[in-house]
């Protein structure tokens, strides 16, 4: 059990690992009127972190970052102890965002002996990242369970790079009538448009010149769009070839689908939601965008 | 939307149907340092009921009971249709023993357009009852954690009579963190022993005199237990002899295995867990009690 109030950068930041103890704060926070919120991670920050606290900062009184490399999320061929970790680095950056509290529960309290329950949605995973990572999402919505009811939040914030995530768990609020407001935070690009992520750092030199592709790919479809192109097959097909004409580059998926069922739309009626799954190396980066059909 | 406030025999019970409602007057509730205690039923009340509402009653400061016959936990050829109800009569009991608010919300309200995500345990719903009802369990588990996110109680009591569903909502109340104590409530009996059950209104009068056996055979199960008996297979075989002896049974399944997990045992060490699901004509009925080789 761990509650320190530590002192980086001459602010306070309160450290809690201890399950009860982060729900009796909780407890106490809400008893005092003050409205939480809660930014789930996996840390290792990095601006699009940032970005996620700043906007929760804004969404009530007490914000809390938790921390935490949930083994049920990574699938038996994912490497989790690879997965990188910089635990003081990270409180030092959330700290200079106006954090007040970093969860950061050990694996063996999160999950005990028997452990036996998972949320899951019926639908939902399967499309997208969910395709290549099957037990992926049924990880995710039953931390995200957990994570609601130990920090206790009325609002969360989760980025809108991981797309399919932030659907899936709009959905499951809405299903299971949790009481939390849903923030979806922007994608935060690097200049060259590359989306800010904890795999970012395992490029080459020569692999990091191609990764912008990804970004470059959604631009250039939302042009077509623009120019009239209703057609996903053709827009698909043109993603394709600019994607693998970059080294080093492989295709999980190109989709463009519904928004809120992420079933493929074979015709942009409105808006479509397309996304992309492109190995750069071995890092495997993901992008989304919402095409427009008719700019509002 | 409906929140009433009605006069039954002199007294106030609030009646909320709608969701959003129910959970401000639980903020409300909580706000004020009030404790809520809830009471998941599907109604038409008996002695059952009201037992584990008297309990309630004691284990905090608002009684909430919830009304709903759960579309999602009804097996395909079981009637829902057919389950009894009589919401006046329920209200009026309720109010008899000190409820404070009756929870009934509407089937569609429960389960809007693309209704998907589910609570589901790995192994408990693989014993007893789970074997013969599929989805039963899943049905209950993601119902009850609606449930608790709308009345956001911090006590919640289940009857023991459905030990499956109690040992299962402890299970998932551990594993997601649920901040909610889980109250069992003793199983009331008739005088002859039979365990109260909105089931027990389907009998023809022979059935009836036939029901009895299930207590009957815990009870002679727990005697030669006390004899010194502790294999499990020859205290099956003496029960299964014994319910057949009456006209109109048919055995759905005898159990004696360990109280947490539910898996099978075939000695008995220090206690054990038995129980039973009887057809008795049609309505099929389940008894428990745990078998004590040592008594305290």
């Amino acid at each position: 059990m761990l509650n320190i109030k530590t002192c980086l950068l001459g602010k306070l930041i309160q450290i809690i690992t201890d399950i009860p103890l982060m729900q009796r704060e909780a407890d106490r926070l809400r008893e005092a009127g003050k409205r939480i919120v809660l930014v789930p991670t996996m840390g290792f920050f990095h601006e699009g972190h940032l970005n996620l606290m700043r906007l929760g900062r804004k969404e009530g009184d007490h914000l809390v970052v938790s921390i935490f490399v949930n083994p049920t999320q990574f699938g038996p061929t994912e490497d989790i102890k690879a997965y990188p970790r910089d635990f003081e680095r990270d409180c030092a950056m959330a700290e200079s965002v106006g954090v007040d509290t970093v969860f950061l529960p050990p694996a063996d309290a999160m999950y005990t002996g028997g452990y036996q329950t998972y949320v899951s949605l019926e639908r939902l995973p399967l499309h997208l990242c969910g395709l290549s990572r099957p037990n992926h999402f049924r990880g995710v919505s039953s931390v995200v369970t957990k994570l609601f009811h130990v920090a206790k939040p009325h609002t969360a914030v989760f980025g809108e790079k991981d797309r399919q995530q932030l659907i899936i768990i709009r959905r499951m609020v809405r299903d299971l009538n949790f009481d939390i407001k849903i923030v979806g935070g922007p994608i935060v690009r690097e200049d060259d448009g590359l989306a800010m992520s904890s795999r970012n750092f395992y490029f080459s030199k020569e692999e990091r010149l191609s990764a912008p592709v990804l970004f470059q790919t959604l631009q250039a479809a939302q042009k077509l769009v623009e120019q009239g192109e209703r057609n996903s097959r053709r827009i698909i097909a043109m993603a394709g070839e600019l994607i693998l004409s970059r080294p080093h580059t492989r295709i999980d998926y190109v989709s463009i689908c519904d928004p809120e069922t992420l079933e493929d739309v074979d015709q942009i009626d409105k808006e479509a939601l397309m996304a992309l799954a492109v190995y750069v190396g071995k890092a495997r980066l993901i992008d989304n965008t919402v095409l427009h059909a008719v700019r509002d």
